[in-house]
């Protein structure tokens, strides 16, 4: 499978920069590169020195560019959505309204982006997929959907099976969420306990995450705001299972402190780019080639039933944990995971926890 | 009510610098303000010399501010969920699922954010909100939000009236969407055509907007991508309907070409932020006093049947418009917007089209 690369970090601090030269470093090294840009506006085309569309376009040899346009996206799944309630419903109610009328409403794009990266991810025509997502909390909350969905589901589903609700519910549910995901959903999926394929689909994509298949990359300046920002966003990062792989500085010089401050990770001081001379930049990022050896965003430590989480970034005031039954929940960064006890554990409570060096570890009694 | 002021440009170009001199100025005259931060991490802090929490509080006299946190507002709006489903069903499934268990999915940010606002404008404290939201697109989906639901209720509402699904649908969407939009609903509101209160609600967002009651200041600086990222965000706030009041230049000076290129907006220059020195920004900024008189983004011109919709920063090419009965459907910026026709003019269709100097005349027949 493709390797996914992503770019974290304030804005103004050049993620796009970085993005486009990570592009152009692993296409010269002969893969196959695929560059995303999550930002429909027409500074991205300027950054590139092309108009890109909304369509894989080559942009040099083994790079090809394609600028997401939700839109364009919505109106593609729309289709879709109502050929599969066609196919389940007897009469169908969709069918008069067009994908072509339909206004984004917040979520939306991430959801789409999300969508339209697993169609790249699986279409086995890229080696490396780079994506270069908005700024802010907005690439995790992506990154992070699938787990969290699949929660959601999990919970929920429980719920809805006592309920007299789901029975009606679930030949709309179906078709509407199949068409996002790309499954196919009977009615029965949605109460029964045994694995379908819209959940299986959100748990290869947990999957993908928790193997290093998709890596960010922290940007930032040596100004310290943005510092600050690189740093939560780290501890956000881990805290939805994404393995953060360096650090590159950009504008400035990386100093002693900033990698002690983000120490085991490795960081790069990148040039500046002047007169579009790539390669001096190029030569500046790390490897970026095969999966990142650090530490896990979750361990578990059977033999001292210990669960250790590795959220750098956040104070100890920052961080949060809660058991609800077999499910405990860590609070951090603006976000939520809960992570359900092995099974052997079952029963048992959080007698411990303790955060120090930004670890949290946790004893199950 | 009062006045919402928000800053929209590329990351880095100085937003939350102008929003919090913006606050600083207008709490100086003697208004009451709150400054609302999107941005959850710890750079927002550092921007403000203070330590913000999740409540509001005094930061100096008349000024107060607020970060918002997704994980804290949706614990809160979930309890009012459960609640009203206790009121609405006789067997509630929800209350074994617990607010703080619940993670971010994408859209909550944005979602509890808009709600957020609300509260705040509605509870009559103070005489001006500031918003300092995320970069790029994501404020224009909050502020685009109540119009586009609001499309979505009424055209969904027609197409559910004919489906047998409503009726067991409706006692469970109603509450749901109450809590969210903190009306009440009941089971036949979602059928009947007369007004009800979430379409009421929606409306009266609508209405905030058009009302020039939320005024958006673009954030930029010399940069050619930064002035193209703030071009682009001013289309697209036309789009939705939210009003630009006009251009802050920061990290240099404004130019001739930069004045020319944002007619008729007032282009101002700002001073950096020399050692906390903010009296000579907050000299700097514009009146930014009462209502903007701008072109509306949209106009109807009853007598030689057109509608004039101000669009600039956006190419011809860009602009696309199509007609599904009595709508049209306006496409640029990544957006749609929905526009229905007057009701003289029913039944026509659109005979002529121009797109010249920002502005889309369609003639109606």
């Amino acid at each position: 499978m493709p390797s996914i690369v992503t770019f974290l970090g304030k804005g103004g601090t050049g993620r796009t920069t970085s993005a486009i030269a990570t592009a152009k470093k692993l296409a010269t090294a002969g893969k196959k590169v695929l560059l995303i840009g999550q930002d429909s506006s027409p500074a991205w085309g300027m950054a590139l020195g092309m108009k890109p569309s909304c369509d894989p376009q080559e942009m040099e040899t083994n790079l090809a560019v394609v600028q997401l346009n939700s839109t364009v996206l919505l109106e593609k799944n729309w289709s879709e959505v109502k050929q599969l309630e066609a196919q389940y419903l007897r009469s169908p109610i969709l069918k008069q309204v067009y994908g072509q009328e339909l206004g984004i409403i917040p979520g939306m794009d991430v959801a789409l982006a999300l969508n339209a990266i697993r169609e790249y991810y699986q279409s086995n025509k890229y080696d490396a997929i780079i994506y270069d997502g908005s700024g802010g909390i907005d690439p995790l909350r992506m990154f992070g959907m699938p787990e969290i969905l699949s929660w959601y589901f999990r919970r929920f589903r429980g719920i809805f099976t006592e309920s007299d609700i789901v029975k009606t519910l679930s030949p709309f549910v179906g078709p509407v969420t199949s068409a996002v995901l790309n499954t196919t959903w009977t009615a029965n999926d949605i109460t029964s306990n045994t694995d379908n394929p819209a959940t299986r689909m959100l748990e290869n994509g947990t999957e993908a995450l928790s193997q290093g298949n998709v890596v960010a990359y922290l940007v930032t300046t040596p100004n310290p705001t943005a510092l600050a920002t690189a740093k939560y966003l780290w501890g956000s990062a881990q805290q939805i299972g994404l393995q953060v792989g360096g650090v590159l500085v950009n504008q400035g010089q990386s100093t002693d402190d900033i990698s002690a401050n983000f120490a085991p990770l490795t960081v790069s001081s990148l040039p500046s780019l002047d007169d579009s001379n790539w390669q001096a930049l190029i030569a500046g990022l790390p490897a970026m080639s095969g999966k990142v050896d650090l530490p896990k965003p979750t361990e578990f430590v059977m033999a001292e039933r210990k669960i250790k989480v590795f959220l750098p970034g956040f104070d100890k005031k920052e961080v949060k944990l809660t058991q609800y039954g077999p499910e405990i929940t860590i609070e951090a960064g603006d976000q939520r995971r809960n992570i359900t006890l092995p099974p052997g554990w079952r029963g048992s409570s959080v007698t411990g926890a303790k955060f120090q060096n930004g670890y949290l570890e946790v004893t199950v009694g």
